[in-house]
């Protein structure tokens, strides 16, 4: 007896979380002969919970659901909803009333580790009262930090425009080189530093910027940090920094904590300040030189044009290959990477796609393997490199309109 | 007699101010029959002062030359030097021998209005003395204030990199779209809102973010600015403002200005914040909602993967105009665009190239009309739309390396 399905997006957006979801939607449309209505949650499970679902088919048969594979943000909608730890909640038969209401048999949700948390409880209280509805987690996040997986849907990219970005504003900070100069770029992550490691990728030549990286997986020491700027500016005059917003002294303090209290605004409100701009102000009051501070902020995780090629072919076939094992009896699983090749400068990357109990993933963070990190915390290695630049190649064609990126939205 | 040629770039970079010394130099190769050497001097007039001047060709030999026609920032670097008023000056004479030493008979200077007045002064000094050597002003600035000219090379890749980073920051703003949320972005543009003005060409259709745009031209209003914002977030639940970073209280005080006699930092240094940051306090404190700001920060003006192909083709080809007419004899002039065609949305973007006289320009700032500001100064016309849309089509395709774009540098 065929069954429908229902797909959700959870958490932040990423580049391709759209592409995870045109991936689930292709295979289950494809999927005729197990498959009824794909239906989509607006806004996660929370939506779900207020009857928000639309039929997915006629985004296929409008051609908009092409669209979507290249449009940035969460098409569904987002939640940061967590369902309770007591699966005797309520909540639950609720939920379970509604799945029979929509005659669901395959549930897909595609997020980071808190979403893992959300299919891990639905699977348990599935088998607990004996439901056959099959939980399926597909991987997302920028931060690349769910553990079992090689790496996850959306870090490509992000790394891609990390790089890239970082590249530009090198060239950029270069122009008055017979002046002093730093420039400290801050990079998203608060305890897991892949995103802002991705930085390395952006040198051209051994030596060349982000002369300085600084990753939250190892204690920040501001004057060891000041004795590295000052060192590195006679060789670099426009020195260019990249940190994690997530460094920290080691012992639970942000560096931008060490700021947040300095001043309040007109309302005596704390005035947050970013690590960037607490570092900012650090090195022009102990170097006297010329410094700038710039926030990435959510252009990492929305940039298009970074699209890395691989990352969507990536994206979508973790969201297909999470509908055919689910067709297969799969559940409480999440799709997860093995890299089936070497992690060598100039080995042919491969990839298998396989299955990882989601109670092993979620609420757990995968940090950057110390032996990955170098010259006491301030750079990367090249294993890391090797490990990372694989996953930013490709280039992806997105249609445009009017000489912008054209993207889908729901009307 | 064969006169050699020099080119030097000044003031901030531009996504295109490569591509217009790409022309120049391409050009001025090509004119073995009149000019000499090609030399670029290095951090502009600074630099010749020190004799920092290279030779050009080798880089059309290498290839090189063809890069440069895709990378950000300035190739040859700049300076923010300021030629004394007094053309008494001993500098005057000290750059004069220097010319003569190199033989220079033709001197190009891309850059904005403060370069524009280094080849004023530089021309009338020419004059004074007798001089033949012809000085070229060639236009550069994102901010697009140059006077008698439609518009200025960097402004229509700058115009596309902010529309399509707006587009996106809006769908990632989208994504919780059951809860209300503001999101200011920054742009760049102490005095002139142009730059500003080109995120309305992200929306998508009537009605669509960025809802509200603030231009410095007119009196920014805080209390209208609240109820606009309340009124729109009715509508709009994911709002998203787009401001210049030079709004002002129309009499002289900036918008962030409010904020920075607020905190100081831990060394007792006042924490200058910008007006996005000041709106996002205010936002937050009045209206208890959501807010986030971000700045686009330098990204605006080094972003190569939204390089306009139209913006590239005029600056090249404006360089090449430069050449052609100081060979035929032209000195203290600009290159200049004149639109032969209507701005209407429908209307065939035809462009011409022209001279000005470069004392007409340096020194002056061009502001967007009046008239193409509605919505009692938070939105722009359908006019301004026409104007701006035809500046940023086109794709340039851009070489990679590593996944990653490939940026000519200095060796």
């Amino acid at each position: 007896m065929k069954k429908n399905v229902i797909v959700g997006q959870s958490g932040g957006p990423t580049a391709v979380i759209n592409a995870s979801l045109y991936g689930v939607v292709y295979e289950a449309l494809n999927r005729e002969d197990t498959c009824g209505t794909v239906y989509g949650m607006i806004n996660g499970i929370e939506g779900f919970l207020n009857d928000r679902l639309m039929d997915m088919k006629p985004l296929d048969c409008s051609g908009e659901l092409e669209l979507i594979k290249t449009t940035p943000g969460s098409y569904l909608g987002s939640c940061r909803y967590k369902l309770p730890e007591d699966l005797n909640d309520s909540v639950y038969p609720e939920l379970f009333e509604k799945f029979e209401k929509y005659h669901i048999g395959y549930f897909f949700y595609i997020g980071g580790n808190d979403s893992m948390d959300t299919v891990s409880k639905l699977s348990r209280y599935a088998e607990k009262i004996g439901s056959d509805i099959r939980f399926t987690g597909i991987p997302k996040t920028i931060d690349n930090d769910l553990v079992c997986t090689d790496h996850t849907p959306g870090f490509g990219s992000a790394a891609k425009y990390v790089a890239s970005t970082v590249r530009e504003i090198a060239a950029d900070a270069s122009v008055y080189d017979n002046k002093q100069s730093v420039t400290i770029v801050e990079i998203m992550g608060r305890h897991a530093g892949w995103l802002t490691a991705a930085s390395a990728l952006a040198r051209k030549f051994k030596g060349d910027n982000p002369v300085l990286i600084y990753l939250p997986e190892v204690a920040f020491d501001q004057e060891a940090f000041i004795r590295k700027v000052k060192n590195a500016l006679e060789t670099t005059p426009n020195l260019v920094v990249c940190i994690s917003e997530g460094i920290n002294d080691g012992s639970g303090t942000f560096i931008c904590e060490l700021a947040s209290d300095v001043g309040v605004d007109t309302f005596g409100h704390k005035m947050l300040t970013g690590s960037g701009k607490y570092l900012e102000n650090l090195v022009k009051e102990r170097l006297g030189v010329k410094v700038r501070s710039i926030e990435l902020n959510v252009c990492q995780r929305c940039s298009s044009v970074m699209l890395a090629g691989t990352d969507q072919k990536e994206a979508i076939a973790s969201g297909a290959y999470g509908v055919k094992s689910a067709i297969e009896g799969a559940t409480g699983k999440m799709v997860a990477f093995r890299r089936a090749s070497e992690i060598a400068p100039d080995a042919d990357y491969v990839l298998d796609y396989t299955l990882e109990d989601v109670s092993k993933i979620c609420n757990k963070e995968k940090t950057v393997p110390l032996d990955w990190i170098c010259s006491q915390g301030s750079d990367v290695t090249q294993d890391f490199i090797a490990y990372a630049r694989p996953l930013i190649q490709g280039a992806v064609k997105i249609p445009t309109e009017g000489g912008l990126p054209k993207f889908s939205y729901r009307k």
